[in-house]
Parts: C-alpha cells; structure tokens; sequence
C-alpha cells in the first residue's frame, strides 16, 4: 500500500522523506519543504541528481525513453526521454498518451485483491425497521418547495426551543430545505435527479424512517410524490388519507387560519414522530452497516499523498469489514475512468462506469465547459505532471477494493461494498446526493481547509497537511499531514481514521463541525433548465 | 383602464358582477361564484343567453365568425363561429393565431399613452453616495462560496445578538449565501449570469453601499472579483490592500488560528460597516428614487382580472411619479410578446426583448424542456382559453406604460421608468435578480397563497381573492379580491397599493413577512453546468 522511510519522529524534520504510494511505483514524491537538494541520499539509496521541489516527483529507478511512470500502481504517462535514477521527474518529462475511447475502456479485468475479512468490528447504531442503520437520531422536516423555508426556518426553531427537550433521545431536528419544486422544468428528462435525490434523502437511515413532508399546495412536485418510492408513479400504501395526513401537510390547507395554524399543525405532526424517534436505542451493529461517503474539496499537493490515501487505506477496512464506501466526484475521477474501469466487479458494472462519464461529458458539452483548465498552473507548480495523475489522487480515496456498483445521482444503495455514487465534484452537491444515497457518515479530506458540515449526518474532515491541522485546531477531525511529516504511516493513519470513523458513527465522538454547529445547507443537483 | 359595474357593498353578494379589464374589450369575466345563469342581466344591458361559470368569458357584442376577440386591450384570438351577445366564450370558440417569429414582430410601434405627471409624491429613504436610495439599512454580509454558509450564518447570529444593539438604526444583518462560487464552470459561458447577480446584491441600495465579502481562499469566485463591476477585468480602486482589508476576508487568511479567529474577524470588520450604517437618517425623497420589482407567483383565474390589472394600475402610477418598475418572468410573457414589442420604447429596446426570449427558448431547448403545459388543464378549468390570454394576465402587472429598457438576467437597472428585467419565473430566483437589478421594494401578487418573504427588501404581498386574503390574514398585505367583491375598483386598489408602497419604503408600515420573520433564502440563476 504504501512506502514509508521515516518512522522516528524526532529525527523526521532534517531527514529527507519522499512518499511512494504502491510498492511498484518507480517514482515518489518529495515532502520536505521547500524542496531536496541534489546529492541528497534517500533511505532505498537514490540519490538525486538535481534539486527536486517539493510535491515534486523523484525517479527511483532509471526510466528509459518510451518507459513507464508509475504512481500509484497506475501508469501515469511515459518518458519522454530516459531519467536516470535521482532524476526529478518534471512535467515535460511526462508524455501523457491520448487516453482510449470511452467505448474502448477494458472492463472488470481486474482480479479482486485478495483479502482477508475483518472480523469483531462494530458499532452504536440506531437500527431501522427496514434494516437500515443510523449514526443519528435526527427528526428531518423534508418540504417540497422552497417557498414553505421561511415557515419551516421558524417552526425548526420553535420545536427545538419546545419540543425537542421532552424527547432525549432525539439527537436534532433539521429542515430539509432546498430551491426545487416549482420554477422548474418537471417535466425535462433530468429532472429526474432532483426528484429521486429528494424521495431518497427523506429515507436517509439517519432520519429513522419518520417521514414528515412540509409542502405549500400548488407547487408542481406535490407532497405526496415524496412519499413515493423512486420510479413509482402509483401512489405507496402509505398515501392512504389517514396515513398521508400523518407524513404530510400543505401550509394552503383550507383548515389553516393564518400563520398560527400553520406553525400549530407542523407542531403537532412534529410531535408524533418525535415520540417514535424517541423510542430508538443505539444497539451494537456490525461495520456492515456502515455506509461512509468519501469527498475532497480545497485539494493541495499533499491531497493525493497523505491523506487521500489514508482515506483509501481505511476505505478498504470498512469493505474487509462488510460495509460500504462511496467515491463519487465524475469530474475528479474523469480523466482517469480507463484505470478504474478494469476494477469494476463485472463488465455490466463497468459499462455503468462508462455511461455515468459520458452523460457527464454530454452536460458539460451542452454548457460549453470542457475539462481544460485541470491541472491548473497551481496545480502543476505544486508537482501535478497531468490529469491523471490529478485523478488518481483523487481516487487514492476509494482504496483498492473491486467496484461493486454504479449508482446514478441521487440513487439509494443497492449492494455493500465499494460503490462509486456518480455526483459532480462541488462539495454541497456531492455531500447531499451521497447522503440521498444513504450515506450515514461522510469523511472529507482538505489540504486548503474548508469549515463544512452537514446537519443531518457526521463528517470526519481529514487535513491533508499539519500547517493547517495545526492551524485550525478546532476544524480538523484528523490530520493525516503527520503522514509528510513522518510520524505516521498510511497504514497507522488509515486505521486511526477507521477507529474515529466506529467512534463517530457511535455517538461518542463528536465531529468539530457538530461541536461549533457549522452546518451546510443541502444543495440538489438540478441539471434540468428552471422556467 | 377598467369597467366596474358595481360600487355597492353591501348588494355585492346578490347582484352579477363582470369585470372588463380595458374598454375595448368585447369580452369580460364572471365573477359570481360559482357563475352566473342564462337571463342574468348584466350592467350594460347584456343578458346571459347560457350559463356562464365563475372565471370564463362573456361576448359584451356580437363578434362575427372570424372577428377579433378583445382582452387586456389585445386581441387574444379569433371567433371560430359567430358569436352571440351573452354567449360564454368557451375555449374552442377561440382560434388561437400561430404567434409570429420573433423576428417579424412589430417593434416599438405603439405611441406612449400620453398621460400627466404625477407631482408631489414622496417617501422617506436612506439616501447613498452613488445616488441610489435604500428602503431600508441593512449589512448585508456577501460571500464568495457555499463553503462559507455555516459560518456566516453563525457569525450573523453573534452580530444581531452582540453589536447590533449598539446601532440602533441598522434595521438587520443578512448573510447573502448561495450555491455559487467553487464547483461550478466558472469559464462557461454563462457563467456571467451568476457572477454579475452576486457582484450587483452587494450593490443593492438597501445595504448602503457599505459592501463587505466573506470568502474561503481557494474558491473559483475570488471574493475580489465580488468588489468589482460586472464587466470589469481589472480590480477597482478599491482594491488596494487596506480597502480590500476592509471589504473582504477570507477564512483560509493564516491569520486566524481557529475557528473563534475566523469569528473575531469578521465581527471586527462587520463592526466598522455597522458605524458607516448607523449613520445614516431616513430622508425625504421623490418617488424617482424607487424600484419597484413585480412578480406573481401561486396564481389563480383571478390574478389576471383583480391583483394584477391593481398592480399595473400602480406600476402606471409609480412610472407617472418618474420612478422605476421591473417586470419580468420570460416564461410568463413568452407567448404574449408579439403584444409587448410595440411597447418598446424604441426599436433597441424591442430587439432586447427579443433577445432575451430567444436566449430562453435555447435554454429550454438545451434541456428538453418547452411550454407545451401551458396553460395547464386547471387554468383551462379556471377560465383561461389559450397561452395568450394566460400571459397577458401576468403581463398586466406592468401596467400600460412604455417599456424603456431590458435587463438581461442580474444587470443593473439604467433607466428609469418601465424596464422588462428578463428572469425566470420562479419566484425566489425572480426575487434574487430584481434585487440584484437595484430594486428595493417588491410586490408579489398571489391566489393560491405563499408566505414568501425577503430579509433584504419588502415583499407587499396582494391576494388576488378575498378567501386567501381572509384565511391568510396575518400573511397577505393587501386584498385585490375586494375589486372581485365590488368592494374596490381596480383603480381604488391600484392608489391603495402605490399608498402602502410609500408608506412600507418609508418604514412607517412593516409587512406581514417582516412582522413575522419569515424570509426565505436568495438563489442564483446559474444557467451554466456545475463541475
Ligand atoms: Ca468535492
Ligand atoms: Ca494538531
Ligand atoms: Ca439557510
Ligand atoms: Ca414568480
Ligand atoms: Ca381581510
């Protein structure tokens, strides 16, 4: 999984340390700031050539002309002339081949690495009734329109000032607000997305399977649709009047007498499930249960060098151990789809793979965006020779497991495992079609630093460098920076994050976005035209 | 303008009550619920020959087979048989006229109504020194990213709780969040659409000048490029490194050590834009001073023949006092152009309008969508023959004046008197870009019923029947249905409303939203992909 030189950390500021990720990679990258000077002697005996900055990438081995540059266990590109061992291994040394086809990408060739299953691991949980299982206990008021925020902003506020106290065991009470439901082009073939993202996150296992729906009337995605499963265009069991008048409520009923009533008749509704929410016990629960999301935002050079593959080490503990892990992020993993295909678990599973890209390729199309401006010169500054590269430190998050499914935005789950839940990249966008998904907990690598949280579900925000782990003391979860640094290894780092990631999902541990009550709002992926 | 056949209250119930909108018009609306029967006598001498529903249309004349059909002043079709006086006009008497294309309208062919000056109308406002006059004083805290939601919204709180006593005349602090900003195809070319709406809010007359961006560090949108004017490559002159110091932030700045940092420095800064705020006194000033946004939203078969032709009433008057009123939602006025471009003031202006409907017709059809639910079976029910009619009743907000200018999405108004600020209809995006536009008042007219509000301009909202305005009675500002009832005249309720526009834009009359705290959130109209 990795190579590390260093384990002393005493002596770790003056040695030199380089990181290689896979064992077969012959190139490593350089950590030491600002950089390594020539003559330096590395601990498998490289000695550098020239100055190699770091985030830069050192040769370990000599590379012919025409020869592979592997990073990551993954041919990043081919050398453009021959590099001596010690060289620095410079963007205009790197000749990134014209990547196939999409139609032309090898499918589940792959064999699954051979691993032994984790056995023993559990944690807390709140099991639903559909065997679904919880990290929180959380009431969500789903609204479909975003005229009934402000109603529903007030009513959240006065449940929790006085509601929520006569009932311990309920851990929160979020608004499920967001900007669809009317103004918009329902019927257009990608509204799908954000309908299906809205049906699924009110049946998130977080929210214990309470559902209550706030709507206003006359808006185009009725109340009750969100009441529905995805796909069903035939009203569920559960739309009996009886039971609808339970899980739903239109603030232009003709019963509601001005503002008082409305907030009285949400009350209520509130208070009923309330009670049922307030019934659950967290109750040991096997890691199957478990369902983390994986995401980056505000990446730096050290993203795909510590703590990316930290995330992937831990990653494929969770799948030893029977849950589940989503990578999502098409744009981030785009450019390098030819080196994930072959890890499909079957080629109907890879051909999923490929249809999530080339939608994606016909969005940005039709918006006339491409993906010209990655790697940026900051990017290419900080040692990024190309794209793929790029992508693979990204994809470090999804470990070395067989892909078992594709999920479209805003799809549920179907199979443990690792999944790739096809999202865009924006943090708010993934984080809420990943929680539409069921995630039940979300860990989120930063190298620039980012404040985010979600309200409905705990994430562990990793820091890829300790300058700002340090930093920001009180906003970083883990700083797998302690990776550069040499006072861990990916592997020591991966476990840690598996630990937290039990003691999270527990309750024991509270996340810093949960201490400070920094919370995101919930952003739907709407690739159909408003009207 | 209007044709109101009954003054009496008190026999309103009993007697049959029409309304004919414009006094060429051969047609007019039943009113009676649920309609009126075959021998009903109407005011002008016409009897019923059938049974006319409440909401549908009575021939006031013979029209002949073929003849014109008048409503609004317009012809909205032509009689597919002859048509007898009191005979209900049903739907398929209609012929509907395929519209010309766009680019064989008739452009500014219609002479300006020559009407006089409205002299001597006055409000109280907070005067700013580029001229522009607020409604109100509020700190609007701008942002350059999502990612900094959760801590602007917990900034926001420790403000009102904290410094906001200590300035007595700054009416609020709202944190201007949205989607935009990282994650998104900032280079796409609509991308200009977002950038230029978030640049334009923080320019708004109602956040007096004193602009003030929270940003994260690595975002796409720099929060300096917030400081800027649209269209402007090159920083201002504001941006020296003091001014910028004093204007934008950003939480990655290695200044702030923590969290608790971040929050000292933005409320240090948020302090010295609260002095600059606290300083100002509401002055006299002319009705020119004021922008008035129209917008419909929940509407039902009465919007077009009570609150709207009300509104348009007081747009005239506003216009008449030299100020300023946008209309807008393309999708409400598309299939009603060929009757809007001879009110453009010149052939310019009536090229603008087309341009901007032909921009949203491509935009539809990049996203499979069109209009082809338009009117939608309810509205047919209701009344409402064709697409025409349907868009003539919302295009009534707009009064009779010509229209001066056309604002494509988010652009600063430039021109006083009527201008079309092309938007989507829906309601908060519609909000989002008139507010952007410069204005500082709104009117939304309303049959179904939304408690729609915003933190940073008045929202008067107008029921276009007196059940909602009687149901919603601590949420609806204003009651056109009265003019329904024969309570009021639609000129009545038009001065009604222009009289409550001064009176809520001089602070001396709250309005239902603000009474309650019921705000709901700005959004952006990104018509470009997100990444
Ligand atoms: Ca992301
Ligand atoms: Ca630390
Ligand atoms: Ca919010
Ligand atoms: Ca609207
Ligand atoms: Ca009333």
């Amino acid at each position: 999984m990795h190579n590390r030189h260093m384990n002393d950390i005493e002596e770790s500021v003056m040695k030199p340390i380089t990181i290689r990720i896979q064992p077969i990679d012959n190139v490593a990258i350089v950590v030491n700031a600002p950089g390594l000077d020539a003559g330096t002697r590395l601990d498998d005996g490289t000695v550098l050539t020239e100055r190699v900055p770091a985030g830069h990438k050192v040769a370990l081995t000599p590379i012919a002309q025409g020869g592979k540059i592997i990073r990551y266990g993954e041919v990043i590109g081919y050398a453009v002339e021959s590099i001596a061992q010690g060289q620095c291994v410079t963007e205009h040394l790197v000749q990134l081949p014209t990547p196939p086809e999409l139609h032309e990408l090898p499918l589940a060739t792959r064999p699954a690495p051979d691993r032994e299953p984790l056995e023993g691991y559990t944690f807390e949980g709140y099991r639903n009734t559909d065997g679904s299982v919880g990290t929180r206990n959380v009431l969500g008021l789903s609204t479909s329109v975003q005229c009934v925020a402000g109603v529903t902003d007030y009513v959240v506020k006065r449940i929790k000032q006085e509601l929520l106290p006569h009932f311990p065991n309920v851990d929160d009470v979020v608004a499920l607000n967001h900007t669809y439901g009317c103004g918009v082009a329902i019927n257009a073939p990608a509204a799908i997305v954000p309908i299906r993202t809205l049906q699924n996150m009110a049946r998130n296992p977080n929210l214990g399977g309470e559902v209550m729906v706030i709507g206003l009337g006359c808006e185009k995605l009725q109340p009750s649709r969100l009441l529905q499963e995805p796909g069903d265009e035939q009203p569920l069991k559960v739309m009996d009047p009886a039971d609808l008048a339970e899980h739903a409520l239109s603030l232009q009923d003709e019963q509601f007498h001005g503002f008082g009533d409305m907030v009285d008749g949400i009350m209520a509704m509130a208070e009923k499930h309330l009670a049922k929410l307030n019934r659950r016990q967290r109750e040991t629960c096997p890691v199957s249960e478990l369902v983390v999301g994986m995401q980056c935002g505000g990446s730096d050079a050290f993203s795909g060098v510590t703590a990316n593959p930290a995330v992937g080490y831990a990653s494929d503990l969770i799948v030893r151990a029977g849950g589940s892990v989503m990578f999502s992020e098409v744009t981030e993993v785009r450019d390098a789809i030819h080196l994930l295909t072959p890890r499909a678990a079957t080629p109907e599973v890879g051909q999923a793979l490929l249809r999530e890209m080339a939608w994606y390729d016909d969005y940005l199309n039709q918006g006339k965006a491409d993906r010209s401006a990655n790697p940026s010169p900051g990017n290419k500054k900080g040692g990024l020779s190309n794209v793929v590269e790029k992508a693979l430190g990204s994809i470090a998050k999804s470990g070395t497991s067989p892909i078992v499914d594709v999920l479209s935005p805003g799809e549920r789950i179907r199979k443990r495992g690792l999944n790739f839940a096809a999202t865009p990249a924006s943090d708010f966008i993934c984080g809420t079609l990943q929680f539409a998904s069921g995630m039940n907990l979300q860990v989120f690598t930063t190298g620039r630093g980012t404040p985010y949280g979600l309200s409905v579900a705990p994430v562990i925000k990793v820091s890829t460098n300790s300058t700002l782990g340090n930093r920001w003391h009180d906003l970083i979860d883990l700083d797998a920076g302690r990776i550069a640094t040499g006072e861990q290894t990916i592997e020591e780092m991966g476990w840690a994050l598996f630990n937290l990631i039990l003691e999270v999902a527990s309750g024991r541990r509270q996340v810093c976005a949960d201490k400070l009550g920094l919370h995101n709002d919930l952003v739907l992926f709407n690739p159909a035209p408003v009207t």
